[in-house]
């Protein structure tokens, strides 16, 4: 039987010794221009996503692919993410789907089979994790966790992001503690029958690297919860920011770069995918070194 | 020059004399067999889809894409979806495309530009408004909004949705009112300086059917935002229910239906077109015997 998504993540950041999640974000005006030269399209995207990922996956605990950079492609983008995906997974990568995805009952349903890969004509493989967005309420999650159950998969729920407005809702005072603090307990609450042997569960939480304090508290609200930390590098967070995510074990959290790591032969000239490597590496080594 | 959004919202809800919203929900298991016997695939849904624009199109103001039902049938199942869009652009509908989208920075930008239609290769029909999710903050609706201006086009903000557990998050008390609150003036402050000739702003609300007494305190809070309002046939909302979001010229609001018209023919019987085209005719009596 397939071990639980937080046993294979633990797993995989154990043997890489890494907390690395390298985020494919394509954005054609960044890419090597030889990738989008006149017919190349889609087909450029692709290649450059897969070469990003034979340069960095030593490094990397995992990959992120965000879905907003495939749908802009052009009306089929989605399925340039399955083929990435496909990709991924030859490498052993766990994988985890940024899509945000919310809404409820039968269409959340739809967008948990769709985000997952479980279309209804022509399967892909399947995405070891997905990200929600929980404004609606436990309506707009469940249908993720129904999904996410039957395949063994993991779910991040947005708790705290990393943009500078994340506080006009989230940090907004209730009886019961800040907005983030009650989805917090509610991604808490979710995950506790669903705990995996490494001790962490298959509900993860969404925790930007650029709020520290509030990272740290919430490592003490949520122990038994795997984060999913974007806001390193470009946006600002140093290792320093995300150490309380970690456990005394290293395990716990993984650290997302995105532009930092695909796109970093924009700053230090040279091939992109030793400049990416470079990067990969680096990151997994500045996060390790903040490690109890 | 091109009207803005509310301005051709409010002359199609005239023209027509209609409130409705048809909501394109395909799903496989829901349609009659023939669109998806055999060697149907995507094209029967296509099919499908098309009929029921066909047969409503006289009943309705506009239409909604469900973004989740189209993603759910393949990896390039949104090339379905804008499809669908040109032929109700063809005839001269509205499209708002609910997908629901959040993110930040270029992201927010790549889902913008999707989500309308501007997508990097294959350019398609645009869509004259989305939906989509405030937990991020102005950071979030931001990057839609400069899309949207660009283009003419709407945004609908999320507000206070129609599901059960829509409270958990949405009807916390801060000390500036509760959370769908607090949106609710983000929405009318970000429409201020987008008002059409009409006096509605290209800055929408979703505001449930199925909480009117909020429906109504909310109209109250944003007087110059359409309300795009689900909840009604099927989730249990009637047109009671949704008659204060109208204003004295019957404008202000559309209502939206999916299964309720789309698959009216589970219920009746018969030919599904024939169907949909009641259950949508039935639909905008029902809503206009409410207005003032």
């Amino acid at each position: 039987m397939t071990s639980s998504f937080p046993d294979r993540l633990a797993r995989a950041i154990s043997t890489k010794n890494s907390r690395v999640c390298v985020g494919l974000d394509p954005r054609p005006d960044m890419l090597p221009q030889t990738f989008t030269d006149g017919a190349n399209g889609l087909e450029g995207i692709y290649r450059f996503c897969r070469r990003i990922i034979d340069a960095t996956a030593e490094y990397a605990a995992c990959v992120k692919l965000q879905a907003a950079y495939f749908e802009a492609l052009a009306p089929g983008g989605l399925a340039v993410l399955w083929r990435v995906a496909k990709w991924a997974h030859l490498h052993g990568l766990p994988i985890i789907l940024d899509a945000k995805r919310n809404d409820i009952g039968s269409t959340a349903q739809a967008y948990a089979s769709a985000s997952f890969g479980r279309h209804w004509r022509e399967p892909v493989v399947q995405a070891d994790a997905v990200t929600v967005n929980p404004y609606l309420g436990y309506d707009g999650v469940q249908p993720f966790l129904d999904v996410s159950d039957e395949l063994r998969g993991g779910v991040f729920v947005l708790v705290k992001t990393s943009n500078p407005t994340s506080g006009e809702l989230q940090d907004l005072e209730t009886a019961t503690g800040r907005v983030y603090e009650v989805v917090a307990r509610m991604v808490s609450e979710w995950g506790a029958t669903r705990i995996g042997d490494c001790g962490y569960s298959s509900v993860g939480a969404v925790v930007g690297a650029t709020y520290p304090q509030q990272l740290a508290e919430l490592r003490a609200l949520m122990p038994q919860t795997v984060f999913l930390v974007p806001g390193y590098g470009a946006q600002g967070g140093g290792a320093e920011d995300v150490a309380a995510a970690f456990d005394d074990d290293g395990l716990g959290a993984i650290v997302n770069s995105s532009r930092g790591i695909i796109y970093a032969y924009r700053e230090t000239g040279g091939d992109f995918q030793q400049a990416a490597a470079e990067a990969a590496r680096t990151m997994r080594d500045d996060l390790n070194s903040v490690l109890p």
